[in-house]
């Protein structure tokens, strides 16, 4: 039984969680260099920071839940069969990462039996942090919710990369365009967030693992807007099943609900 | 006769100008509501916008320079064959703006006998203000400087959407692709920035007009980098001829130059 207090207490521990990985990306966001001494040496600064900073999540983690359990990008799983699991991404959106460009984030989560139940999107170069439970959703602390967005054909939609849609994924990503007014790539995890607190109407994406999905879902839903998998169905739990393949479908106004799942359904 | 004196004063005036320019984008910045009731008003915050600053702009201009030249993106052409032409598009990137994205920019240039001598890109959201001119280049007052990159299949590169490549424009573009390592898309103004900054190496681009461009070179040469149209030859002047087609091909390190120029020869 997950109570109002319990998700505060676990809101504050996130933003601890979210504060220790920004020191840790904030040094490595813009420091790369001139790429062929990069490549020459062997320095990854991406790679530096997403270590670096799942390790400040996970020692404070550690000391302080060590009974939770952890699934993280960089050092995989501890306990994760614990009814509370902490799941981590210190740095989605590497190739916006790698190119100085500010729309990568921290991913930070806690699911209750497999269902995601507290989430950070934290870019802290820009210093915006979106947070999201049933609590509600806040972008620094102030609420968001998403915005109307009635019919289609007014939305405008986001997806990382057209490529990573693959054979009959790739029709269905443009038979989607062709529905809507505008498309935005390159976003990650701040398309959700641009989502959640009103700009934009449906992200639809496929491939995501745990890490890059748990976040997401409960800042979508606490600002009044949709997460699920492309048939309709909870998102999150068992995401990487071969059925579900990583496939999230986030929209902000429900009542879009029937021409996307006519769209998705049987894919 | 251009001296330092009068590009430090120009300068400052520029700063002005971005910061008149900024009071007016932020106030609808990310204020687009609900698409329907957007719709239904006939409200477009991005049209309000870039009215509102360049009006903000031009209205320190007549009063403080009456005697230069201003052609601007919303209100025209004042005095334009004047020595010294200020160039104007206060939002560039309108999709990314009314996506509630923070990758549009402010661009104000100052030309002296057609070439852009002085430039700003100005992020006001993420509090980012790019200046260029024969003194250097800065981003909010410190010296940045292109990354060397000298060899293509190393480069990161990026245009604002591949659909604006038509016919044989298309082809180039893959091309240009395959040969490097990362593409990014849907950046506008702010690619250029970024490249100024050292952290992509290659942008190209083709239909933009003198004030999508202006403000951009005299930024990515003062910090290092390369701003020529396709065929190698000084962009800016007759941006817009029927032979240049508003073609803009930037780059951080010189030495990239024939690898790009054999590609791009020709068209």
């Amino acid at each position: 039984m997950i109570t109002d207090d319990f998700l505060r207490e676990m809101t504050a521990v996130a933003n601890r969680l979210a504060d220790a990985a920004a020191k840790v990306t904030l040094t490595y966001f813009r420091q790369s260099g001139d790429v062929t001494n990069k490549l020459d040496q062997g320095f990854d600064p991406v790679t530096e920071g997403d270590k670096g900073a799942e390790k400040a999540i996970r020692a404070i983690l550690d000391s302080d839940l060590p009974h939770h359990g952890i699934i993280g990008e960089e050092f995989g799983r501890k306990n994760d069969q614990a009814d509370l699991v902490w799941t981590l991404d210190p740095i989605d959106g590497t190739r916006a990462f790698i190119s100085g460009l500010p729309t990568w984030g921290t991913l930070i989560a806690l699911s209750y039996k497999g269902v995601p139940i507290l989430g950070v999107i934290d870019q802290p170069y820009i210093k915006e942090r979106f947070v999201g439970s049933s609590l509600g959703s806040t972008l620094n602390g102030v609420p968001i919710t998403t915005r109307k967005c009635s019919n289609l054909s007014h939305a405008t939609i986001s997806t990382t990369a057209p490529e990573l849609f693959v054979g009959s994924e790739r029709e269905l990503w443009e038979s989607l365009q062709e529905k809507t007014q505008l498309t935005r790539y390159g976003l990650d995890c701040y398309a959700y967030a641009i989502l959640s607190a009103g700009h934009i109407d449906v992200v639809m994406e496929t491939g995501l693992q745990i890490y890059d999905m748990a976040a997401l879902i409960p800042v979508i839903r606490g600002a009044g807007g949709v997460a699920t998998n492309w048939s309709g169905s909870e998102a999150g739990e068992n995401c990487n099943s071969e059925q579900e393949n990583g496939r999230l479908l986030a929209y902000g106004d429900p009542a879009l609900k029937t021409e996307l799942l006519t769209l998705t359904k049987g894919y």
